[in-house]
């Protein structure tokens, strides 16, 4: 699945201009993302519920550029962002098919915001913010009809959404508004708290299908772990939402992404910029905390956790130095970062460096070396890097 | 020092247009820095060597916003960025003072940007940097009258820089460009390991001085660290640098920024965006890593690692709600965090959240809860956040 090498060559083969100043770049595939949505999709075919995806681009695209990742998406039924800036972007960006947003409302003075997104899906979390488009002033004159309201459940997050007695309360009061014709439709909505494990998910699934047994509306659960684990699972619900598969990296701590199928659409590269050699009992970086037992060759990197490398990531975070695995040493500073070169002789200013992201070196592996998730290093990547498109 | 009290009152006070969306935001105040600049200046005062200030930018101003903070930084005598494309930003902000640059050269492909940039100064650490500019087809036709090259010495980093072997070497082929008017000037630069041990620096000091004493040139050493626990030392140099301490954050793990006299510059902001009842045994948020012990109240809190909050931060982490401290809850989210209100019953939706950076919770104390430091969490900040200008 992985056939592409990356570095200093294949640069003159991108259509974007590139500024040979500070090698600091990420490479983005957008066919990853249209194959791994496709995959995705696959996995749903037979549903009688005829299953449909929302494909979540919140967090700019989980930092993968959300201008760039739309044109990706276009096979998905829709998209869901955070808040109803998000929702006005993607429309900007030419998007025209619904538009889920998980964080509904957050004040009143967003409800005229509404009236710009057509066929735009609120999360409703409590019930303030079901209050404030009751009492809308807006709302009496005019009416919502391209807006669902999906009714959150609590679930086993015991964080966003409702429990089990406020959520026939809620659901009373936007059947109201739909009544009225104020909006356009009620859905059920539930996350899972720990979606890699099958008894956790029938376990909430059971809760929540009692719990909107009577209810009528289309149900939406099921993120991307639940959908690479249990797609038999997924295709009793109306939608989905996939988020981190779709970016190609694996939500589940013990299986690769390659192991799902999945194909990693970004990788951050560098170059080394400079060599050091090194006597033994040399201490190398802010504090000293790596020592050098022999003598030794070292290079150093433009990319340190002001471009969003993670600074927790210490001696012995894998990296790869013209296409070898070594390790980095120290800590890692504001705009530079150490790396062992006992190994690659022959590397010198100049050579490639991937950071993470590439079927070689998956953005998993760096996350779990510096004791996080894949998303934290999507989404804290510093918008100064800049996104070249691979194809 | 610290007399301000933030919260949903203080935002009409500001200027800026604030669009009451999702709730998450930065204040920065330039008097802070402006403060904090002239502090630094102070304890400068009577060195024979008249030491002067290279305020230091590089990041985007550590997260601050670059457009931001230069006018806050009139006082300095230069200022210092990571590299020329940072310059030329500068320059187009109306910077018309002294800028080091210290990434130096990347490529020879940066050298036409010298003569964009009036008054530059570039931080030389290997020699290919110097072959490029005496191999440049450019600077046989043209000259940089207004260049300075700062020799890097690795000190004891052992990082970026030449050894002493190669210093002088560096200086050799420096002195040639000089001699034939290319360049304008010639410094020499060293850079800390441990700049809060008296003995490290000391001993880095002698090598250093050592290593230049036959050469002339002006130097440049200290950061805030050394500025602000040494003082006297930094008045032998010709320029200090600090970075960190000019926005308020104290660079000295053992040492409180208020105990160093200086002010926070920049805070990061938020509200409850709902609260949660908990049953004793109910597990909070992703991998439900929370479980309480007892009945509960919690808040949802709009702000994530997405945003740039670290998800190193678990359970116990510092936080204010109504400035009443407490701690966070579970897993950070990418776009919620989870907070206990035990002990603050009157919270509801909508009460302010201090995430870090006021006097009340500093940005270290939170940054030493999630294992890192305040320099990290500045630099992370999602540019998404919006960053709204108290004075």
């Amino acid at each position: 699945m992985c056939n592409i090498h990356y570095g200093q060559s294949k640069i003159s083969h991108c259509n974007h201009l590139y500024y040979k100043g500070r090698p600091l770049y990420a490479y983005l595939k957008k066919s990853a993302i249209e194959k791994n949505l496709s995959f995705l999709k696959e996995k749903l075919k037979g549903s009688s519920s005829h299953t449909k995806v929302w494909a979540t681009v919140k967090a700019n695209a989980y930092g993968h550029g959300l201008m760039k990742v739309l044109p990706a998406l276009s096979q998905a039924d829709g998209i869901a962002v955070l808040d109803l800036k998000e929702a006005i972007k993607c429309q900007n960006f030419g998007w025209n098919k619904p538009i889920m947003v998980y964080g509904g409302l957050y004040a009143p003075s967003e409800i005229p915001l509404l009236f710009k997104v057509p066929n735009i899906h609120l999360v409703i979390s409590h019930l303030a913010q079901l209050d404030w488009l009751k009492n809308s002033p807006i709302l009496e004159s005019q009416t919502l009809t391209s807006c669902t309201l999906w009714l959150r459940y609590h679930g086993d997050t015991h964080h966003c959404g409702f429990n089990e007695i406020d959520y026939q309360d809620a659901y009373n009061r936007a059947a109201e508004l739909l009544s009225k014709r104020l909006i356009n439709g009620i859905g059920h909505f539930n996350h899972y708290a720990c979606a890699e494990n099958r008894k956790s998910i029938n376990d909430s699934e059971i809760t929540f299908n009692n719990l909107i047994k009577r209810l009528p509306g289309e149900t939406s659960t099921g993120n991307s772990a639940a959908l690479l684990l249990y797609p038999e699972h997924c295709k009793d619900t109306n939608w989905v939402r996939p988020g981190l598969a779709l970016y190609g990296a694996s939500p589940i701590p013990y299986l690769s992404a390659e192991t799902l199928g999945l194909e990693p659409a970004m990788s951050l590269h560098s170059e080394l910029i400079a060599i050091q050699y090194l006597s033994a009992g040399d201490k190398v970086g802010y504090g000293g905390t790596f020592i050098a037992s022999k003598d030794m060759k070292i290079g150093l990197i433009s990319c340190g956790y002001g471009d969003g490398y993670p600074r927790h990531a210490s001696t012995g975070t894998p990296i790869l130095v013209d296409s070898t695995k070594t390790q980095l040493l120290g800590k890692v500073s504001m705009d530079i970062s150490v790396v062992d070169l006992t190994r690659i002789p022959k590397a010198k200013i100049g050579t490639p460096v991937t950071l993470w992201g590439t079927c070689d070196l998956p953005v998993e592996e760096v996350a779990a070396a510096a004791g996080t998730i894949a998303a934290e290093l999507f989404t804290r990547l510093s918008t100064e890097v800049q996104i070249i498109q691979y194809d």
